[in-house]
């Protein structure tokens, strides 16, 4: 028998008016991540970054795919789901880089956070750019196609 | 009672020399992720990435602190665990971008991965430089301090 990991949320994601998966996308919009006040001591310190790394459970998708076509789009190759960001893979796990706007107490009000009103937040980490590891890193043609439209 | 969620390894770390806690830190060497074979097809692709980022769980941690000195040093302020990477947080969850060296089959070589031999992965994401969204960016100065030596 497999052993499994079990996580529990740290907080929540409020985004009223991303109730539905159609809402996703929309990085413009603000969102308030409310961490459980258990944890507030662990946000001291926060606010001297600009941006963290929200880890964040995929708590209403359904069925999963090993192989899938980015953004469901027919020109693009049809790849393995571990090369996108995509929630339809095996362990429902998003991870997304976003720009802190303010901390009012457990309150963190942060833009570019693509996930759903009520979202489990499991993990906070600070972003350091991670470019004082990676000095030059490649990534495939069709993702490059896919953000320059 | 608040809900929890379960996460499935889709591998593990090989790092034979790495048993203990005090072989993390070495960056230098090499470790495999060795993924099921239930999952090759995820893979597809991936070979057209230079780097990855593992999340994987500290398995083999015990206890949890809200408030750390950065890696122990009595010249650090106390800060929070979020904004750190410590693997005192509270959910056990690692993350770290490491360069592929080859990828065979199911077996992923990388190189940077501080993470224990045995270590369970339970996602495979693609580094995207993350610099396409995150143009400026500040970190505190005891973190500029800790890297510059």
């Amino acid at each position: 028998m497999e052993k499994t990991y079990s996580f529990k949320p740290i907080g929540h994601i409020k985004r009223p008016g991303a109730e539905l998966e159609a809402d996703w996308s929309d990085l413009t919009s603000e969102s308030v991540i409310s961490i459980d006040a258990l944890y507030s001591e662990a946000l001291c310190g926060l606010e001297e970054f600009s941006h963290i790394l929200v880890c964040f459970v995929f708590d209403r998708r359904e069925g999963v795919a090993l192989k899938i076509r980015p953004e469901e789009r027919e020109e693009m190759p049809e790849v393995g789901v571990f090369c996108t960001n995509s929630f339809m893979r095996p362990a429902p796990l998003g991870i997304t880089v976003v720009k802190i706007i303010k901390i009012d107490g457990t309150e963190i009000t942060v833009k570019g956070l693509d996930a759903l009103d009520g979202t489990p937040v499991i993990d906070i980490k600070p972003y350091c750019g991670f470019d004082y590891e990676v000095k030059d890193y490649k990534i495939p043609a069709w993702l490059k196609k896919l953000w320059d439209e």
